[in-house]
């Protein structure tokens, strides 16, 4: 693999289409082009007065270290920025304000220059999004004006960092979920702010979520919606005397059941009365029989049960099967169960046990197998615990530490100058020269590590997103759906050892021989003097 | 302390003023009623069926556990749920997204119900927004019909969650730094999200932070913005030659220094043959001479510059002082330095010996005390480490670990249903049947823990935030300026003991002995059979 990014070459590919008429804006309106350090304004005035501002400069996006003590990441955000340039303005009222906050020294021929900017004569190259990418290897490479690509430069990064973070957090939780559960993003409530939750819905989706709960983010990306209802709403219902309308409809239209609470009553006898549950349960809780029937009369197509409000065993699961048996009298499925504290390796396999005696006991095909989900702070080690200890769960709905990525909060994609009027830069700051040893003997800095390599595929890394130039080719946004399946395809791609959590085989990236000379110039060419021998 | 919450009983109390004719909508746009847990609507659904939807049930939102290993949280994020309820509607698109998100055998009637409702009949009680507040008591008691109420849980909990967590975050920052440092807020691009970053300079600032950053927090809130150059600005130019327009004109306007570069190379030769500076270094970097003169030719009120590019010591910080001395020559005072990596520690320190020599060798009064600002990667053990070795910090940028909360990424706000239709509810999970005994012997449930105190002051948790009955009183949202003062005057009324990071003193939380009984009696009655002796 070359990391020099490039123009995609290839000319004939068919995947290019038209340029469409318009991108629309961010996501959020919030992101606009204040949404970046006073300090891009302050440089960018910097460079107005020195007459520099039109210099042709490039930057590389990139980030250091893998996170989650991983070796992949998942670039994703890159959507956002290209709606952000492709409608980067700034309006007479952001002019003003900037005017009063800068220093009262600055020349009104700057805020002439602010007015009139937009990304028009800016490029960006980027790896597709859903990718999975590693350290120092540019995602991004934005060239233009220096003053204008320096005030992308924070709002880029934090459309990348977040949104690269929980992707990847979102498909490092898939590969120890296993491919063929259900996983649920329950994450709103806990969320950094309104966004981080519609974000985090977008990207764990991608990252290889199934479903949301969040209602904003399925109307805005078209993800999947899941949800039934909370301990407030068993905690709500006092017992069965309130249930006034008790009738339900059989599935098929046929019948109508009058007294629904009467049958699901009955089998709540029979099931106590199965000598094989004698002693598992006594009388179970009727506020929560009550909920339970409720929800099934508003939902009898989907009747999923929250059955640790009380107790689990000696409450919860009976009074759902109680439940779900009664609609199965009227040809309806019930969907399951959701366990949101407890045991939940234990309780799952109970419940199981508690389903098949039902599917044996009484006949009905399938029972057995009626849905389990599960719930409550579950990161990637309790989910590799369950997997440990055996589980009986069929979906697991994953919130706070998904979404907020709570083992690493935050991504550190930095933006950095490379190259100024076709003049290659490079940084070498205190930690650097410091250590600058030690990092030249990592890869891909290191000459003793080398090797032959026979490529078994070669792919230009970076495509063309965004240009002003009508003549260039510019690459479409994909969708949500075919950047969830590229993520999905590449991950496929990684051995599994390089995926594991716990000492993951380092993932090795080098240069060409020729890139590899080049950083070396650079870093003799600028290091401070009497830092080398 | 009482925890029951009521009506505010100071019918006097001059602060409360006419109800204002409309409140803002939500800072964040993307905020409406789909921005919430599909179950809050499939739940609507069931208590519209059943007939109950219109009971009046009351909710508690509450945290179970200070965040950060500490002894107290500040409150945060009340006045984004004002706003929210005060323009509670859903739009006529949302509607139609429900309809086709829910069941196809949903009725009509509870569409109609939806587009209908509002939060006329919602009462919001709340803690004042600033508060430093305690685990497990009520920081907003929300009452209303349960249908409608429901649907505000995820909405509440996700704006006061990461509001809350980000202002104590900033809070404990400013405890370890001490009251004399300037704080500065650098966290957008590292934030979870644009409104991660938006709500981050915003909270920060409540919490104790002077300034950010973040250009649109800035003109959003009237917090003060800072920041000057990156790295970038450094490495963009080639040196000296580069620069043009050479003059700059005195800070009086009485005289124009035509070759402001060739005073600040004078002022470097100067600086190099001082015996006092002989070995400390030699040649300073020539393009970061250049940028330094290129951003004090653009800001000479204002001239701070980066100093960490190539190496503090032996270039930085010799370039910074010749700049400054070349512009205290016109009557221009530097605002200082910036250090980004590197031991801050030995650096600040040596830098200020640096800049008293200049003070005391050229006879510039003042110029020792020029002021350093340090950033990178900081945190509260950064902090408290820089404290313990001692350091000329004055002032701090902090990023990554304030805004995304790094040491703990999320508070576990809950919303808890308490009372329906006049009766009290409580929901005694899997988890607290099992653990119920050591539960209860803790505060504020333990019979042996008591004593009597004599109240120093008596102060109403809670006032009336929201209610859309006109006949009531409602407080006003009041400003930013006011909650971050009400912040600063309950951190200062706390014991030091109960703020340090390592081992604080547990802050006592105590309930009347009416409460504790009734708590007694709800525990009682809702237990599992068989779970108690």
């Amino acid at each position: 693999m070359d990391v020099k990014p490039g123009l995609n070459g290839d000319v004939n590919n068919e995947k290019h289409t038209h340029r469409p008429a318009t991108i629309a804006g961010p996501t959020n309106p919030m992101v606009t082009p204040l949404l970046t350090d006073l300090y891009q304004f302050t440089m960018a005035y910097a460079y107005w007065k020195a007459g520099k501002h039109n210099e042709r400069a490039v930057f590389d996006l990139y980030f250091r270290k893998n996170p989650f003590g991983g070796e992949y990441t998942v670039f994703a955000g890159l959507e956002e920025c290209i709606r952000f340039i492709a409608n980067f303005k700034c309006s007479k009222e952001e002019i003003t304000f900037l005017r009063e906050t800068l220093s009262p020294t600055c020349e009104d021929g700057f805020f002439e220059y602010l007015q009139g900017i937009d990304c028009s004569d800016v490029e960006v190259y980027a790896i597709p999004e859903g990718s999975v990418v590693f350290p120092k290897v540019p995602l991004m490479r934005v060239e233009g004006p220096v003053a204008v690509v320096q005030l992308l430069e924070t709002p880029f990064v934090n459309l990348i960092n977040y949104a690269s973070l929980v992707t990847t957090n979102a498909a490092r939780h898939r590969f120890v979920a296993g491919k063929s559960k259900l996983l649920l993003e329950f994450g709103l409530r806990r969320a950094q702010g309104p966004d981080g939750g519609i974000s985090a819905s977008r990207y764990c989706y991608m990252g290889g979520f199934d479903a949301t709960s969040n209602c904003a983010a399925g109307k805005m990306f078209g993800i999947p919606l899941r949800g039934t209802h909370s301990h407030a709403f068993v905690s709500s219902f006092m017992g069965p005397d309130e249930i006034i309308e008790k009738s339900l409809k059989s599935h098929d239209g046929s019948r109508t059941c009058e007294d629904f609470i009467g049958v699901v009553q009955t089998w709540l006898s029979k099931l106590k009365r199965l000598s094989i549950l004698k002693g598992v349960f006594a009388e179970t809780n009727q506020s929560e029989l009550a909920a339970f029937v409720s929800y099934a009369l508003a939902f009898p197509d989907n009747f999923l049960a929250l059955v640790d409000t009380y107790d689990v065993m000696k409450s919860g699961v009976p009074n759902f099967c109680a439940v779900a048996l009664a609609l199965n009298d009227l040809g309806y499925k019930a969907r399951g169960i959701r366990l949101d504290s407890g045991d939940l390796a234990y309780l799952s396999c109970e419940t199981r046990k508690f389903f098949q005696t039902v599917e044996n006991e009484f006949g009905v095909p399938g029972f057995g197998k009626t849905g389990i989900t599960a719930s409550n702070d579950l990161n990637e080690e309790t989910l590799d615990a369950l997997n440990k200890q055996g589980h009986e769960v069929d979906a697991f709905g994953i919130g706070t530490y998904l979404v907020t990525c709570y083992a690493q909060a935050a991504l550190g994609c930095v933006f950095k100058l490379v190259e100024i009027n076709n003049q290659p830069r490079i940084k070498l700051s205190e930690d650097v020269s410091k250590v600058g040893e030690r990092i030249l003997c990592r890869h891909p800095f290191s000459e003793s590590k080398r090797a032959y390599v026979v490529p078994q595929r070669v792919e230009e890394l970076m495509k063309c997103y965004w240009t002003g130039n009508i003549d260039k080719k510019r690459e479409e946004l994909p969708t949500l759906e075919a950047n969830r399946e590229r993520c999905a395809q590449q991950l496929d791609q990684m051995r599994p050892d390089h995926m594991r959590k716990l000492n993951p085989t380092p993932y090795k990236v080098s240069v060409t021989a020729k890139l590899y000379d080049f950083i070396h110039f650079l870093w003799l060419n600028e290091a401070p003097v009497g830092e080398l021998q």
